[in-house]
């Protein structure tokens, strides 16, 4: 098990997609010595396998695991290719391909949640993996929505207050595989690849951005290699 | 139709829940101008009856309207008194009473989709109808939440910007039925009551309030009245 003897017990809520970076921080958060409930979030997403992925980690690492049903927003969140409706892009990660990936608002809605539950189980932490590459394209990956963010969730549960944090906001892809390498989290249980089917496609941007990182780490993704 | 002639089209979106304030504000924004785009939401909440008023308003003014289905959120946010697992208390508008009807960060669960919805058809603006009666007991009715949580938003949707607007926050309950009284609201199609069954109960937070908003106007609620 990765937790330490001696940490401290502290109830945190983690916003699980079962891939790389929310993997790493789930390992990170145990590490530390916190009590992790997992929320996967269904939004009707292409690639539904990163589901299964999240559901077989937090089972492996007896984490309390939900999965919560926002499949019927799809229908109001427009036409992001991450929601079925067009081609995920092929081609490396531009702002041109990437932004085709946008889900409106995405975080702060899965967010919004998971502060609910947590004042709703008086758990005090709710943790995402924002992380620096995601901050070009995504504006709600970024330090300066995090800070704005966080007052905002104090006040809206002011019986219970709940603190938000993004420890990854500051990291490069790169440098949250290589934490994860270090913490043996087990990358082959991951998914990446937007496109969802039996293997990684090797051509959309988050595989590429993957690869990337476990390329700078001098690393094997076993995902990849198996 | 209560639509001014010579306002500005500004297009908005407005979380309509069917009762008295969002029906006020509506009526208001359609006066002011604005296209309105209505989003209701289905939190599995008690008073269903609150969202087919809100389908029959939106219908009788030829607004847009969309009904969200959060139902699956009630098993994650706990045990208020509005999802179904326990008795609307019976009592005046007190804290004690009225906290039991808290749904933990409800206003910005449904304002990040809002603001979702906004960006993904790009329109500038999202409205709720929080006022200055609930934000004793509800935090996400707050002033200084409100502006908390605007700049979050704006970050969050940075490439299509949608403003937060809660123009009653300052209002008392009172306040907003006079201007509704003035702007013709048809009240008898709203509802208010938490128990959501035939005749509106007279004995729940809710109801209490409604009626002391009528009496302080020197009018009569059509709704109980006819």
């Amino acid at each position: 098990m990765h937790k330490s003897q001696h940490g401290n017990r502290t109830k945190a809520v983690l916003i699980l997609s079962g891939g790389v970076d929310s993997t790493t921080l789930l390992y990170k958060l145990l590490d530390d010595g916190h009590e992790v409930h997992a929320l996967t979030f269904d939004y009707a997403q292409r690639h539904k396998k990163e589901i299964d992925c999240a559901r077989k980690i937090a089972s492996l690492l007896g984490v309390p695991h939900s999965v919560v049903d926002l499949s019927p927003l799809a229908d109001l969140l427009g036409d992001s290719a991450l929601l079925s409706r067009r081609e995920v892009p092929s081609c490396h990660y531009t702002e041109e391909a990437a932004r085709q990936t946008i889900v409106p608002n995405r975080n702060m809605i899965m967010l919004s949640v998971a502060a609910g539950y947590a004042e709703a189980h008086q758990i005090p932490e709710i943790y995402y993996a924002a992380h620096r590459n995601d901050c070009t394209i995504y504006p709600d990956c970024r330090s300066e929505f995090v800070e704005a963010l966080k007052p905002a969730i104090r006040l809206a549960t002011a019986w219970h207050p709940v603190e938000l944090r993004a420890p990854f906001v500051n990291l490069t892809k790169a440098e949250i595989v290589k934490l994860g390498l270090q913490l043996k989290v087990p990358y082959a249980l991951t998914w990446s690849c937007y496109r969802g089917e039996e293997v990684p496609c090797h051509a959309c941007p988050t595989c590429i951005e993957r690869e990337e990182a476990f390329a700078l780490c001098g690393a094997e993704d076993p995902l990849v290699s198996r």
